[in-house]
Parts: C-alpha cells; structure tokens; sequence
C-alpha cells in the first residue's frame, strides 16, 4: 500500500469499499453521516482538557487522535469520491472566497 | 496560490493564520470544534434527502457541498498541522489496521 | 401554546409537523441528523472562546445559545416520539447506570 | 430518583457532578463539546440504516437509542444549567418563531 497522495488514498479506498461489497452503503447522505461521527470521536478526546492541555498530549493519546484524524480523511475522500468532487482543487477555492472574506492583517 | 498537495495546503494555511493574528485561536481543543461545525453543515444538506437524492444533486447544491468539503479539509489540515501529524501516513496505517479487523470477501 | 412540560411538547410537535406535512420527513434516521446539525450550531458559538469567556455570554450571545438549545430540545422530543421513547424516563435509568459506573468520592 | 421533570432532573445532575467534584469540568464549552459527542453517538446508529429500517429497530438496538437519547438529554439539562436557561421556556418561544417562518399548511 503505497500512496503519498489523495487521489492515491481515493483508489484504495474504491477497491476497499468494492473487495467488501460495501459500495451499497456509501450514498453520500450515509458517508456524511460517518464523517461526522468520526469528527465527534476526535472531539471527544478533548472535550475535559483545557487548550493547554490539548496542545500536551501524551503519546498514547496523540496515537488515538492522529487515528481518528485517519479516520476522518478517509471518510472526507469517500465521500467527495462519491460526488467528484476534488478535495485540493476545492480546498484552493475556498481559501480564495476566505481571503477576500477576512483580510489580511497589514 | 499553486497547490497541490496536503503539504502545501498545510504551508498555505500557516501563512494565512499568521496573517490574521488567529495562531492564538488554532488550539487542538478549538480547532476540533471548528471542524465538526464544518461536518455538521454538510450533514445539514442532506438531512432531509432520500439517500437516492443524496446522490443526484443539483449544480447548486452541490457546489454547496464542495465548499463544505473545502472547509472541513482545512481545518482537518490545520488541526493535524498543530499536532504534528501526517494525514496520509495516518490513514495508510489505520488502512492496514481496517484490512485486519474487515477482512475482504474473497 | 401553554406547555410545561415534555409530553405537552411532544404533543405540540406532533401537530406543529402534521401542519406542515411533515411527516413524511422525520424518520430516525433524519431526525438524528438533524439534531447534531442543531448541536454543532451550539457548539458554533463557543469553538473560538475560552473556558472562562464561555461562562460570561453577552446577552445577544446567550439567547442565541438559548435558541439552539431549544432546538436541540425539540428535536429529541421529536426524535423520541417516533420510536416511543420517554426521555425522563431514559434519563432516570441512565443515570442509575452513571452512578454505579462513576462512584461518587466519600 | 423520583423524577418527573426536567427540574428534578437539573437538581439531580447539581447532585451528581458535586458528589464526583465535576463541577470544574463543566463549562458551557466543555457541556457543549460532550453534547455534541453523545449526539454522534445516536448518528453512529443510524448511519448504514435505510430510512425505514431507522424505523424499524431491534429491541437491542431500541435499547442502545435510548440510553443515547438519555445522554443528550442529560447534558442538555446540565448545559442550560450552567447558563440558567429554562429550557420548555426556550421551546415554546423557539416554536412560535417557527411557526411564523414555517406557515401551516391550510
């Protein structure tokens, strides 16, 4: 498994979902649904530390976070798979309309 | 603003966060918030969608959603930015980890 | 509309939707999903405050969150509603269940 | 526990958080992040669902919902706590800004 890319991420995931016969589940209604439980799971992990402590995470704590970050990621590419939609392409959108929205300090 | 990879995103949005004064903002705690408010405004657009509608969006709506996608994305970016984590590497090992508990139909 | 009470509201809602012909919308499934849209849009209001500040609201912030309050509310009561759920009474056995799983200090 | 109502809930909960000294988690930022937490964890169930499946649930699963929809109510009651909000007053006046936006079908 050998990808540094997200379209590579995309392809592994179509054949994940395929080799499982899991394509039936992934409506786009059903994939946001599991973003955003994967999203709440990496809010729970901070939900009684201060912002200072969510800057110092133990290293046992970090590995649950950056899996369920994993986590997150996977969902956000499987869905915008399901719609063609491309995640950078989009990402440099918004920031444009966020540029123009909140200027920069000078 | 030529980018088209994560690494580049997360460059971009180090700047853009400078340039704002809003590094005092980016703690993991606030920042985990801010992407699951961003997760929840795509859910919004397909709670009261039949998972068959989900699927044939029209140009409007699904413009909308790539904007969400966007969003979620970068605060995604940001957040592991903060944390020191890779996304790609973290979703490659937890693909590894999906493999072993989900084995595939043969 | 005078209602002091949950199963005064879930009465309201009951006909607040039948107006509306909404009916056809609130499965659980739906409904679920717009209860977290309603919850993010809480937690919306406090992603960039502090601990400190998010315990001293302006008054224009508090009936804001006072707002979203009230619609977390009436979607659980909806939401229960469909699938005959009595929320006190589920309160009352959960935290029958808390109490023995969190002992209190002596 | 005898509770039949959200006030008798709100004091139990005053009990139980100082009985296990709580009380220093329970900012309205924190409540916020829990509530939505325990709101995924409804959406975790329903998310491979069709719609009418969500309609029809095994004992089990009904079980699960419930002590779901328990949690939220929970921290709902807690949160307005914090903020001295009354949340049957929050509804009532939320469903008459409702119906005006949402007129009733003749």
């Amino acid at each position: 498994m050998e990808q540094r890319s997200l379209e590579a991420l995309r392809d592994e995931l179509r054949q994940f979902a395929r080799a499982r016969d899991w394509e039936q589940f992934h409506t786009p209604k059903n994939l946001a649904m599991a973003l955003i439980v994967e999203a709440a799971e990496l809010v729970e992990q901070f939900q009684w530390l201060t912002p200072e402590q969510s800057q110092e995470l133990s290293p046992e704590k970090l590995e649950a976070v950056r899996q369920e970050c994993a986590d997150i990621l996977i969902y956000l590419t499987r869905f915008a798979d399901m719609l063609g939609i491309d995640l950078l392409d989009a990402a440099r959108d918004k920031l444009v309309i966020n540029a123009a929205k909140y200027p920069a300090l000078k």
